[in-house]
């Protein structure tokens, strides 16, 4: 990008890392061989791709032969929930594919708290003795909230012991997309409890349409692409060596600076946070208070057009969302934000910021200055 | 790869040219946006992903708005069979996912006959009322035989004809997956007469694991992967600026220089074949002798054991195949030279040599000696 644009939406894309780049372009055009052909140099392109997803697997505590590459977090969900066909549950503040994907089941759809958050309890009622799956996100796309999966991991383990105890033999799976929060939170699965994983590259500085999900060996998956037999006949197709190579690297880097850099966000955060408060005490922060991933920053202004301030601070340099990438084109009010209860003034007034590796205390406090400024100008405009 | 290598693999993978990799390349670090967000450098990157869809679909004769993006021919294939539940048609030498994809079907399966070739009075006998779905690809990719494409067209157009006077309301279609053609031969869909068109781009020098589905405005495709509602809800999933821009270059080259190109690689497959058989005039060329890829070489010596004979060539720095690449690995025999009829001990003794990009007059030439001499020295060890 352009260095005079500060960059505030880290949630919906993010630059690919010069590392990642550095590690993925000898696939491209030099080491480009069919990992399935038989010869020494096609072999070793085999070898390189099972040795990057050996190295994703270890990053999340799993095992590579759990694993299979996807085209994104997208495919991922919908895999996941190809896994059962029954009754699945989830919260009404997740991701349109989970959504989408839990509209192809029967389904009980939770609320959230007014936080955004998706207590284990509300989970406990809705599982039923036929729910097959429960999928609630690691962290929310739009408010930044991170969910007691622990908890939730805690409520689906009780009602295992249930059927046992009752005989029913109906299996249950707790799935969660951590693509949000994997650059930030330890995403071991076995910490977190969770029967499926899934995590994409284009969140943490990797490439696009390249994801994974992860299955502990238990979960039955039905392949929804079939054809010559990879990733184990669960999603055929010719291996995206450079894209998972690529993934790998972004991952360990997500790894390795998972703490510095969450510490440095937060910080950056709490500050742009109490900027902005302290010019605009009428704005409204939503997402958990404590609960929150550490660059995520949801606060609305009450009286503003969102929409028209992206274009306002656009123009002074400064890029923001009015929420996730993927309804903001559809001139649609959020379903999170309706979810949350959030008002139809605050949540048309609403900007998400979200911070990451292009964010340095500098260009933070000067998009904080633009911000102010050109609510206050809009606040002017309309006042007057 | 090493320049002391000679490629004879183009048929499985293909080396990224290096002007597609220079038109990807701003698009992973640079101008990374979501193509959703609402600011101008990711409405430039929205611009860019469209007008790459507009360039895919003028190189085949279609409308963008008929294009769905796809991680690959494999999901294109599977998306095309989504579009139907009844009885579908396909043949024995068709590809695993077709194969596998027409499974989750009714299905009857035609027979190619000895040279790989699919009449089209066969598909018309295999064409039932109730068949909603005919699938045959451009050109093999074992034999290189070409099909019949426009005369199948001909058959379905007949067929519908014939439902319309009978009141018979199911529509049929017709889909071809022309991955392994589109280098070679003119994918003009209105030309071909077909409903739907799979190609990919990793077998045109392009990036892997990206691809597309052509349908025509009056297929109706069930979306496989749900969720944010991209590519007009029939595939859900942050867009691959990337590897669409990349696919666009690749297929504008293959387009720019089909005719060259094909007349340059028919004249060195011709000339090689020619040698091999002087050499060795019990060798049996399959595929059709006229209607056959002009870079494609399958071959097949008695008595050879041609795995071994993989791993010979590969000392000499010779890179062939012994069929495709998604059985290769499999360790059983191929299911088209089963199909058209080879038998066991001359499908063992087979080689697949496909020559492209990277084949020269001097390279083939030095590899043609080289298979002669190792053939001959393997026929040597064996009749001793």
């Amino acid at each position: 990008m352009n260095n005079d644009l500060i960059y505030l939406d880290h949630a919906a894309a993010t630059p690919m890392d010069g590392r990642v780049f550095a590690a993925m372009e000898p696939y491209f055009s030099h080491d480009f061989y069919n990992p399935s052909s038989p010869y020494a140099p096609a072999v070793e392109a085999r070898r390189r791709y099972e040795e990057a997803k050996h190295s994703l697997a270890k990053n999340i505590g799993a095992k590579a032969d759990e694993i299979v590459i996807t085209a994104g977090a997208t495919e991922s969900i919908n895999l996941a929930f190809s896994a059962v066909t029954g009754h699945v549950v989830t919260a009404n503040i997740e991701h349109h594919a989970v959504l989408s994907a839990a509209a192809g089941h029967d389904n009980t759809i939770v609320s959230a708290d007014q936080h955004g958050l998706v207590p284990a309890d509300v989970i406990k009622v809705a599982i039923r003795p036929e729910t097959e799956l429960v999928s609630v996100a690691l962290a929310n796309n739009e408010l930044g909230t991170i969910q007691p999966i622990r908890e939730i991991a805690q409520v689906i383990k009780h009602e295992r012991q249930t059927r046992l105890i009752s005989g029913n033999q109906t299996p249950i799976y707790f799935h969660t997309d951590a693509s949000q929060g994997i650059g930030q939170i330890d995403c071991n699965v076995a910490r977190l409890g969770v029967d499926m994983l899934t995590i994409n590259a284009g969140k943490i500085y990797g490439p696009k349409q390249v994801g994974l999900l992860w299955a502990a060996s238990h979960v039955k998956l039905v392949p929804q692409i079939v054809g010559g037999g990879q990733e184990r006949g669960l999603r055929s197709g010719t291996e995206n060596v450079a894209g998972t190579v690529g993934f790998a690297k972004a991952l360990d880097l997500a790894s390795e600076h998972r703490k510095y850099e969450s510490d440095r966000l937060q910080k950056l955060r709490d500050k742009l946070q109490a900027d902005l408060i302290a010019a605009f005490p009428e704005a409204v922060v939503s997402g958990h208070p404590k609960h929150r991933l550490a660059g995520h920053l949801h606060i609305s202004f009450p009286k503003i057009d969102a929409e028209r301030m992206v274009f306002s601070l656009e123009a002074r340099g400064v890029l923001v969302a009015t929420g996730s990438a993927c309804a903001a084109n559809k001139g649609t009010r959020s379903h999170v934000l309706m979810a949350i209860g959030l008002s139809d003034e605050l949540a048309d007034g609403s900007l998400r910021l979200t911070l990451g590796h292009l964010s340095t205390d500098e260009n933070t406090l000067k998009a904080s200055q633009i911000i102010i400024e050109e609510i206050k100008r809009e606040f002017d405009r309309t006042s007057r």
